[in-house]
């Protein structure tokens, strides 16, 4: 019987011939990431355990979700993880700074994870590494603290379901419309403890960007993981940055409890309205919902290719007069790249603000957080009630492209509609 | 009986041919300043009188501190600064992005203070404006209240204290270290509700940038306001930014109670230890203190030239590893010219995170905040105990060449120490 993607990871990864769903396997670790939020707690629950770190080249600990600190208690959580990979020599962490950034955007490019690889985080949109054909996802503290110890942990071979994108993809069209417009025919819960795995001609119309934002999303789906085929694309995303890579390809009868056909021709700039990331809706049919703020970056959205559609939306144009609009690079990299490409110009010119980087506004952290009354269209990958501050706030999620054209505008608007 | 630069614009805005030290007056106000933590307060006293805005031209709002909004509660002071600035027309709202920054970097920046002109702000370091000349000082929430609704406030006419400057600026000497020598020689209260009158051959040899950071932190020494002569940097700088303005020199019988005398010949590059800005001591004197922070930027030292001097200091070098290294250029205004010279590229290859403007680090707001044992060298004016985040941290002030030098080095150290 044929294993899909998911599948062989996990059975390579347990030392197995095969795994089936359902069935709980334990897995050796090719990475295992936690942040300022998650790591501290799972530290404290590490010591207990007395041992070493299983392998200190295998950790990647990003302070990136309160940073640069705003305030002492944040503090206090980032010297803790300082502190705690300067005591354990931890090859992977990042500084502030210091070629550091957003952890879902610089695994990647730093080359930690890849293809064939197995990757846990404490950090839901873990997932985010399907883009390159590994197997990733988000655990909890303990899980975490035991796999600094071991270099391992537990899981369920998840069913999968098969996600078939077809035709070719429009103009003004990206990732973020591909993964809103999926979670918005399956729910938020249309794929529970099930994998995503992306497949058929649709693929090759993706940029690794696309991929990136699509299998960050995910969890957002209820999914244990996304996954993406390994291509040309993905090669030449991972060549010279990831060392010893097996790409893995589904079996042509591999098994998958469903397919869901999605045909990129179709699609249409779309925003997830408040308070779920399914509320889907074409942008051409909400009519006029004015905005105060937009928020363009995180691990969803903060890549060279989203900030290039964003700029390129906003050039020649000012950020409308009741809109903050904060634009956040992923990574220092990717702001220096788009400092060079002449994309931090035209968002200065525009009047945006440009952050270092930091997924601080997303969870409600900081760095754009919001008072009672106020709309955010914002490139990031939750719009639960109080996500980014007041219970009476709201969260729009939407590509960098609809960000854009709605900051110009100061209404949640199509990029065809910025002259 | 002649009258300094101060005297003179306080008599000729009470509309009296002269004044003296100890009178009491109430003066006509040409603008009037207030930020996201003092606004709120005042706006509430405000509407207790009942009375529209007096001029909402010469009104100028500013939420810099805690921009972008690092929680709900900031944002919703933020909130009623921008309501308010909705609701009464203000002209001179500096919404976030949108050519905007701290408040002392661009009313100077957009020409809204002046020479002969009379400023009041609900910020202690309103009186950086006395750098072209103007009169300009802190007030508290109800002194900003009434002027909203009258224009006017009262005032005790200070006496004045001449700072006589000789001598050459030598290299890698900038208004900061003569500012702290200033300090560390009279002590945080040896103006104490008394006037800074700079003069001297010396004043030639200040920059625009160097007399900013001089006024700025004539507070620090207790100082109601500190003043610069009107000269040709004074002129070039105001004209074309500034309208209707008028000069105003001291007269060569005025008074002052005493004067202290600068050789910048002889200043070295100099650090506030903690917790006093007249805890004044040459760096060359100080042996090693490792560092954990370093933040250049704010009212004090966010300009471009200040950006410059840290750039130069830096291009080719890294961040040491053990410090986090935040630069936060003053204004939008700064941060574009700062990416079209070049410095912003050089402090990212140098591994600085590069911020949006706010002043958030320097009293604690948001932005480099440090828990307990931590030391940050900060271009900022205040360490106060806690400044910056937990009592038990402690900030060292200092220049950008300072700054900028003990970010490469990891320990306070001079800017001829970087090879």
């Amino acid at each position: 019987m044929g294993m899909n993607m998911t599948e062989k990871i996990l059975a390579k990864h347990a030392g197995l011939a095969s795994v089936e769903p359902g069935q709980l396997i334990t897995c050796k670790l090719d990475m295992v990431l936690a942040n300022d939020i998650t790591a501290p707690p799972a530290i404290k629950e590490f010591e207990k355990i007395g041992r070493p770190v299983f392998d200190n080249t295998k950790i990647a600990l990003v302070p990136d979700h309160f940073t640069p600190n705003k305030d002492m208690k944040t503090a206090g959580l980032t010297k803790a993880v300082r502190d705690f990979a300067n005591a354990n020599n931890i090859v992977n962490y990042f500084e502030v700074g210091h070629d550091a950034g957003i952890e879902h955007v610089i695994l990647p490019e730093k080359g930690l994870v890849g293809p064939g690889k197995l990757t846990i985080g404490a950090d839901s949109h873990t997932c985010t590494y399907g883009a390159v054909n590994g197997f990733a996802t988000g655990v909890g503290t303990t899980d975490l603290a035991v796999a600094l110890a071991t270099g391992e942990a537990w899981f369920k071979v998840p069913q999968s379901i098969k996600v078939n994108l077809t035709g070719k993809k429009p103009k003004n069209i990206n990732g973020k419309d591909v993964i809103l417009t999926l979670i918005g025919m399956i729910g938020v819960d249309g794929a529970l403890y099930q994998s995503l795995e992306f497949a058929g001609p649709g693929v090759a119309e993706l940029s690794m960007t696309d991929r990136f934002t699509i299998a960050n999303m995910a969890i957002e789906a209820g999914g244990k993981n996304g996954i993406f085929p390994f291509d040309e694309k993905t090669k030449e995303y991972v060549e010279g940055r990831v060392k010893d890579y097996e790409p893995v390809a589904p079996d042509a009868d591999a098994k998958y409890v469903r397919t869901v056909e999605i045909n990129l021709s179709e699609l249409k700039p779309v925003v997830a309205f408040p308070h779920l990331p399914g509320n889907t809706k074409r942008v051409e049919d909400i009519g006029e919902i004015k905005i105060h703020q937009v928020v363009i970056g995180s691990c969803t959205n903060g890549r060279l290719e989203d900030l290039a559609i964003a700029a390129e939306i906003m050039k020649g144009h000012k950020v409308h007069k009741d809109v903050r609009c904060i634009v956040i690079p992923g990574s220092q990299q990717v702001y220096m790249e788009a400092l060079e490409a002449g994309y931090l110009k035209t968002f200065i010119e525009s009047g945006a603000a440009v952050s270092t980087p930091t997924c601080g506004p997303c969870m409600g952290g900081h760095m754009g957080i919001m008072t009672a009354g106020e709309r955010c269209v914002s490139t990031t990958n939750r719009n639960f009630r109080g996500r980014m501050g007041h219970v009476d706030s709201e969260v729009y999620l939407a590509g960098p492209h609809v960000a854009a054209a709605s900051a110009i505008l100061g209404r949640i608007a199509t990029p065809e509609e910025v002259e």
